[in-house]
């Protein structure tokens, strides 16, 4: 076998092809043509330009880099490996899409170290990059000096054609470009094929011109397969224009090397098998065991090593600066990126009483997000274009937008979708913000993946939703939540609170405030219309879930469960039963899944097992109820679509007056 | 008052604008804005373009109108009443978004007829548009001959600055773009303003150019609230382009000829105001009653009732000597549109016995799908770029495209969302089509508001669903449903099945089917894995929605539920259970939903009440379980997110294993 003398450069790529195409052999699972296609552009990016350290993969600093088309993950965890990233050993390689490795099916940011975000679900890894580049702005322009720079890296994402035909990836971009976000770069692999084929099927658009009509910098690399220069060179332009985010189409052809497969669907989701990787090696000149990687090539890579802990070094010493010329910046700026919350922040949440006057839960969570902002300077978001509906403005701390950077009321437009996924970007920045995006509840089903990603990937973000039941109103079924609550509570490790007053309000902002500095995403769901409030609900009951707000001696003959909106019909109903001499107790219910972290005595003494005749009242779905209900409850519940009606109406309509849980309830005590 | 005499178009625009003015008045609810900026393009739209006959709203040759930015909704009650649809009388124009009328605070399909399909959520109705005009070209293709011209009809939609903003609206014009559907053209009613204010703060991009980039036809006018010739050329422009959708930008002035409040986003969603109407009634120089419609415009815009007539003879004539010309195209027409299925379709759907061949049921639906195509030329669908893992390719029958409309497999490309509401408008289009759309299970989440509106809008989509757990294996926890289906089955009107074996998913074709024709969606979620047949498994056994496939003498001991890929580890409990002397029935339960059509006599023939000890197995969570075991039973299911290993493994890891159920069962028993 006659094989030309490749280069340092050949090497280190070809190193990056075969760890992916031996990894991916030997789990007989994968995507391969990927990484084979865009391992020269992801070479020159990690090697020429990316500034991080492979031995503390935390650095505050370091370039964030997303492999948004991540079904090429082996291409990041060859990356991973070769610049010398402890989560990424071979052996690790060897166990890829194995039970229990750190190199699964697609980057989890939970799994390794040195993955940023969760990315596989298409579309979602470019948006999370304008949310990193949103964080990044963000904290430059807070803490950022005319004399020193403490804030200072590039976001840079790798897309292929199934991200860029997604909707969010659209959402996405559109606003990256409104924002002029500078130093987020994205590089296109541009390689004409998915699963289905040729994108000549279904993907003939100019995306370049869209990324130009999105207000962004576009260039094009022509030969990405060997064009080394080229690449670097548009990175180099990319950098050089800071007002407005770069997308460089890099052309590749998917599979590079193969010489059967190559440019084909075949190689997009398949392991080459045996006979063509012995065709792929000869015609790449690859005569290495299949995962050794030549010892020129990893001691290149591994220099990112000494590049690293000299950048870090670098940063240290203008961290010390910082901390010498601006300390309250620099205390401020610590215990940010420490994760910490400053001492007693919560005490700015108000309570209330049964005398305090009826309002919208919407607006207790417009007065919480205002009490919290001034003493949380980590709190950044917004809303959908809603923000005079969802009353998130945060006042006085302005709105985020081009040149005004530390301004923390973001504008997000009706675009959902993407203003999760960047929240998403923003919480997983890791620099201790705390994101909020707003939207009517109806409209998480336009964004339920990316709150389904910060459940996964460990986002801490908080979900803000108003406007939460058929008592919406006139807007109608289009608009009106039936199944919303049902359909999120069902997804693992997001919690959902839906308040009942103001107290409670205050109780769901604590949790979704703690439980975002524990990575952990919290969705809370708000009313339009007005509720009075309690004096015996606290935020201490909503910390546990579920808790009495009307009690009686001894065991009840019944528990009417209350959440929201509707346990003002249930404390008026238990008023009259225990008018007629039944023992009756009322459990407000803001979070099944807060009262599922309680133990189970905890839960035995709020719903006792002896006491079966329960009545839930919710305006959404019975969906699931039965869990605290029993086979023996019953629900007052709407178990249809709603109707366009004023809110009141629509509620009586359904069923959700007194008399009717009163109706209910006797029919339990027969 | 001085007020200049108003030509009859200004009168017909005028009254369109105090039709909506008045109405949201009254209700103190609604968005005048759009429908005072919109009236003059809608009004040369419906009075210059539009091929419709009020007195018979579903005449099939008929311009389709959507109005995407469905808050605008008054405007198109407006124009229903005005040209004479019965739908809308003054009378349901003063009931606007009250309980019971035909004028419902979103267009509803289901409620109005004139209004083709439920709009609202931003964005689905330019989608949904792109369905209906691939419905027509389709239809086109298949039915028109050099000399008879039968299917022959524009979609028109008016969009909005939010429906922009919303990534399945790009998603769909993307693919618009690239299948060149000529007669679909696109209003935008460029106002500039969107909820929170000025688009400025969040929508600076170049829509035009973005649609340019789609491949549409682009076109301005620049005075879309005086230049009546301006939008009438484009309107001619866009026709005279058959290749390329058209994206017509009307730059409109929102809430044009309120004094105060046009141009600002205090018009976009609330009521004028006394104060306000009476000023915008002087400057439009309106001094009607309100309600009160000028004869001379009421007149002029009935005109559309005889046009009708003669759109709708005309067609007739065609058809009368199509019918006598072409009779086998035109039974089969007919047919088609009378929404009939054809005699003995059903009998294609093959069933198995417990010696045939293991087979994922992705496999099985495969074969289906393959079986019905040539008995049922109205199915019509493919994958958002899966194809060859969701199987969905119907052999023979070519692939939809440019000048190729008359073929049946669709590429969407990586666009859920975008497929999800093209289907409902392929569905709504009423000419019996039957749209299927495909993607893994997990990406329901990308595409749920487009699922919702198909059971909300009584659109028969059918929603084909592969890698449908767990078992989905080494993509990992991104790509692994875990609350979905639950998620799923909280939907209202939309019934989800999950089969077990090759018969079970032949009985969910059937169901599918079936109720695609009564205008209802169904979901079928599919397995990657190889999964045993049974003989006992039954298509009339999947229309109850669960029925016992294993049973015993008397009463049950206990009682194992499985769904799907699981039934077989319940089916293989019971052997053990029962060689250990216990009474065991096995349930298959494809389907909660067609199990709760059932009476209550053969539910509890299948559950009954006195067998409490129930056991549930199914890869995925237990939330809503308790509805079928009880409190006092137990779920062999999975409540945290997967992992990425071979789908065996995870299986196994898991806990679905015949050991694992066993050991749950036998606990039950005591």
């Amino acid at each position: 076998m006659a094989v030309a003398t490749q280069s340092l450069e050949e090497l280190c790529i070809n190193s990056i092809r075969f760890l992916a195409i031996d990894a991916i052999e030997k789990a007989k699972s994968g995507h391969p043509g990927l990484p084979m296609g865009a391992a020269p552009m992801a070479y020159v990016l990690w090697d020429k330009f990316m500034r991080f350290n492979p031995k503390n993969p935390k650095w505050f600093n370091r370039d964030r880099f997303v492999l948004s088309a991540g079904h090429g993950c082996m291409l990041q965890y060859a990356l991973l490996y070769l610049t010398g990233y402890d989560s990424v050993s071979i052996e690790e390689i060897k166990q890829f899409r194995q039970w229990g490795s750190r190199t699964p099916g697609h980057p989890e940011n939970f799994e390794t170290s040195g993955v940023e975000v969760t990315t596989g679900p298409l579309g979602q890894g470019i948006a999370n990059g304008v949310g990193l580049a949103v964080a990044e702005a963000h904290l430059a322009a807070r803490f950022n000096k005319p004399d020193l720079t403490l804030v200072d890296h590039y976001t840079y994402v790798i897309v292929g054609d199934g991200c860029n035909m997604e909707g969010v990836s659209g959402e996405a971009a559109s606003i990256a470009g409104h924002w002029g976000l500078g130093k987020l770069i994205v590089l296109y692999d541009d390689n004409h094929i998915s699963i289905d084929g040729s994108t000549d099927v279904a993907f003939t658009e100019d995306v370049s011109k869209r990324f130009e009509a999105y207000g962004w910098h576009v260039l094009h690399v022509e030969n990405g397969n060997t064009d080394l220069d080229a690449i670097a060179q548009a990175i180099e332009s990319a950098k050089a224009v800071t007002d407005k985010p770069t997308m460089i189409k890099v052309t590749t052809t998917i599979g590079y090397g193969s010489p059967n497969k190559a440019n084909t669907a075949g190689i997009h989701g398949a392991a080459l098998g045996g006979d063509e990787i012995k065709l792929t090696r000869e015609n790449l000149g690859w005569n290495h065991e299949p995962f050794e990687i030549p010892d020129d090539a990893l001691s290149h890579m591994r220099k990112a090593i000494e590049r690293g802990a000299s950048y870090e070094a670098e940063w240290e010493t203008t961290w010390a600066q910082y901390k010498t010329k601006y300390p309250e910046d620099a205390a401020e700026f610590e215990r940010l990126i420490s994760g910490k919350l400053p001492e007693g922040w919560d005490k700015v949440l108000p309570t209330y009483t049964a005398e305090d006057k009826a309002l919208a839960t919407r607006k207790h969570s417009e007065t919480c997000l205002n009490k919290l902002a001034p003493v949380l300077p980590e709190l950044i978001g917004g809303s959908a274009d809603l923000t005079h509906s969802n009353l998130t403005e945060i006042k006085g701390f302005g709105d985020f937008q081009k040149g005004q950077y530390q301004n923390r009321n973001i504008h997000f437009g009706v675009r959902e979708h993407g203003m999760g996924a960047i929240c998403n970007g923003i919480a997983l920045h890791g620099s201790g913000l705390i994101p909020y995006g707003a939207t009517f509840l109806i409209f998480t089903d336009y964004m339920r993946a990316a709150i389904r990603l910060s459940a996964l990937s460990q986002a801490g973000s908080i979900w803000v939703m108003t406007h939460d039941s058929i008592g919406q109103g006139e807007d109608g079924p289009t608009h009106q939540p039936i199944e919303t609550i049902a359909s999120l509570r069902a997804i693992p490790n997001l919690t959902v609170i839906r308040p009942a007053d103001g107290t409670e309000c205050s109780g769901a902002y604590k949790m979704a405030i703690e439980y975002a500095h524990q990575a952990r995403p919290t969705l809370m769901a708000f009313s339009r219309q007005n509720l009075p409030n309690y004096s015996t609900t606290s935020i201490e009951g909503v910390a546990k879930g579920a808790y009495a707000v009307v009690d009686c001696e001894g065991t009840p003959d019944i528990i009417l469960i209350g959440t929201g909106s509707e346990l003002s019909l249930c404390v008026k109903a238990a008023e009259t039963l225990t008018g007629e001499g039944k023992k009756v107790r009322v459990v407000s219910m803001p979070s099944w899944e807060l009262f599922e972290e309680q133990d189970a005595v905890y839960r035995e003494s709020v719903l006792p097992k002896a006491v079966t005749k329960r009545l839930s009242v919710e305006a959404g779905t019975s969906f699931g109820w039965t869990k605290y209900v029993g086979t023996e409850g019953d629900c007052v519940s709407i178990d249809r679509f709603g109707a366009s009606a004023p809110g009141g109406v629509c509620m009586e309509k359904f069923g959700f007056t007194v008399d009717n849980v009163l109706a209910k309830a006797k029919a339990l005590l027969g």
